[in-house]
């Protein structure tokens, strides 16, 4: 005598989440019983909602709802300062920090050295021509990217293979940044490696 | 220019799963949009009709499909040997482990000495009625109950009030068990408290 | 300007120490300057007392004072129950559970089938003689050796392999015991493997 | 029969160390006895000369060789840029990361409102002085003081107390400054908080 079908089917799809193995599966669904009948079916008809109601923007390639080609930033074309990240979750963290006049660019990947960077280099060719049009239209403002990846090699690796790529624009009007290396909240100088504490002291501020 | 509405709710709902904070909510919904469509309508639909399709035992507790009064084993009536159990994951590891040809008791909880006991002994009193039913019919026949309770405080402390609550029924025909204890797999010797080497070597196995 | 040469040698001996890296070693050597002279002293001079003052029992190999060919138990002889165990540590684990009137046989390893295995062979070679020798002298008493390993994959090959190397000796007289599998103390059902449930579920104990 | 005294000894002794319980301190103690006699005696012996061998600055507190007033440094005058820090280990992560021709102020402590605080408020009164003299002599150079703390909510208290009471100083000559925030090394977007991002945003370079 073991458990109803419908347990094991959603024990079995729950793992499907990144990170989640048997024993937590079991734990949601167990969890999802206990709950009142309406939140699984909430939840559950969120899904299906999810699964039919959202596309990518065709520019950015940020997430917006089916039957949009562009995000409404990519369709107003006034922002000059994009920002470019490695995936979905870097354009939430930047909202939330309250950074919302810039246009983001998403990578959905590094260049890693592996077979998927046919996908990110073919998403640093549509970054190369937006900025050709930035830059023509009108000729005279001046246009930002910031390339705004984790502190990791492959995030440097993967600025320093963009800026490369984005040579042949350089101008005065062009300007590619990269985010301020420090000490971030939390940090100890105990625990800091040299980099770190070498970057937080070259670029220290005065305070009085 | 924020994320649509629909990603918005499904990071909300999946915050009810127990131990999902935003953030693993936000890598689960955009995991969830990177699948196919069919993967999250899938988990959406297994959902409603879990939300649906299961409702509990009325003797046992544990989880049978809608309509069902009785779990298939309570049904029968041909079990003498009851496990106790604190939870429903706690039966799933019983039938993996190969244990099949006894009932259970599910207890949804520990004895705690807070409000939530009062359930709990709801559930030890349905017991104390199941074990009195199977001393009576057949009367000649023995009946075991074992408590499978974690090897915690908390564990024991509900074992030996279910244990005096017993008590009445004590006779030849009836045991009460506990799991046995001692190293379990992985433990090292170094590591283990007192009470775990007493127990392995107290209950130690001849090899040859 | 450095630190001082004094403090790079403590920094750089505490590394010797299993698993200290060079950040621990620093935050030991800076506690110890901050604690009264007498502190580190103290433990200076008992670490120069132990590179002098200690050896190991010629028999089971546990440590004594150095000047003793043997510890007390084995100079005694009477004991006629040798628990077999990997480390010194393992010996201190059951006299701190009360389990003292055994003697001890001191493995120092697992048969791994690595080139330390030639050491741990000579040790349980020793065991084989010790047993020889107890089962001779008085003829008609019974001799028990219990295999007193981790519950992990090489303590049980190497308990396996042991007891076949014994095999020839089997008789009424002498037993070869192992530590009783279960729940140890603090294992929750949910996160035990098939084989605890297992074992423990077929050792279960009566407590009415 | 139980471990020599030696060993309990060094059991106990080592468990001074911070961070270190029963359990480590045991390992520690066998592992040492394990090692060539040298070892432990090597340590043993580096630990006795740095009760002896050590004392700290009048000046910034680092530690330096017995019969020393000062460190070298503090002794030679000539440093007008003084980092301010925590700890010991804070010099040692300064001078890893090559940043050498400052002086140093060691605080011991944070302000953390509770009654430590008069020592690390003496180290203050003390940097307020060591700040008149190098603004005096000679009067025409300038002096920076880097506050170089945790990027915690104690370092930041501490820097902010520190800044106030070093406000009646203020002039075209003193710079007071602090470390740069921003990603450190390793640091992911999705984990950031909202202040690192905002300050990493802020202090962007420009790589083209």
């Amino acid at each position: 005598m073991t458990r109803p079908d419908v347990i094991k089917k959603v024990i079995e799809l729950l793992q499907h989440l990144p990170g989640i193995g048997p024993r937590q599966a079991e734990r949601f669904a167990y969890a999802l019983i206990d709950m009142k009948a309406e939140a699984p079916r909430a939840l559950g008809e969120s899904l299906i909602a999810l699964a039919a109601g959202v596309t990518r923007c065709q520019e950015c390639m940020r997430v917006v709802e089916t039957g949009h080609r562009t995000c409404a930033t990519c369709a107003d074309g006034a922002v000059r300062h994009l920002i470019v990240v490695e995936k979905d979750q870097d354009i939430d963290a930047f909202e939330r920090s309250g950074i919302t006049d810039t246009g983001f660019h998403l990578l959905r990947g590094f260049i890693l050295g592996g077979p998927d960077d046919a996908m990110v280099r073919d998403r640093i060719r549509s970054l190369y021509a937006r900025i050709e049009t930035l830059l023509k239209n009108p000729s005279d403002a001046s246009v930002e990217i910031t390339l705004a990846f984790a502190a990791t090699a492959d995030g440097d690796m993967t600025a320093a293979y963009i800026t490369k790529i984005l040579e042949p624009l350089a101008s005065q009007k062009l300007s590619i940044t990269r985010l301020g290396r420090g000490l971030s909240t939390g940090s100890e100088l105990e625990y800091a490696d040299r980099d770190t504490i070498k970057n937080a002291f070259a670029s220290r501020n005065k305070t009085l």
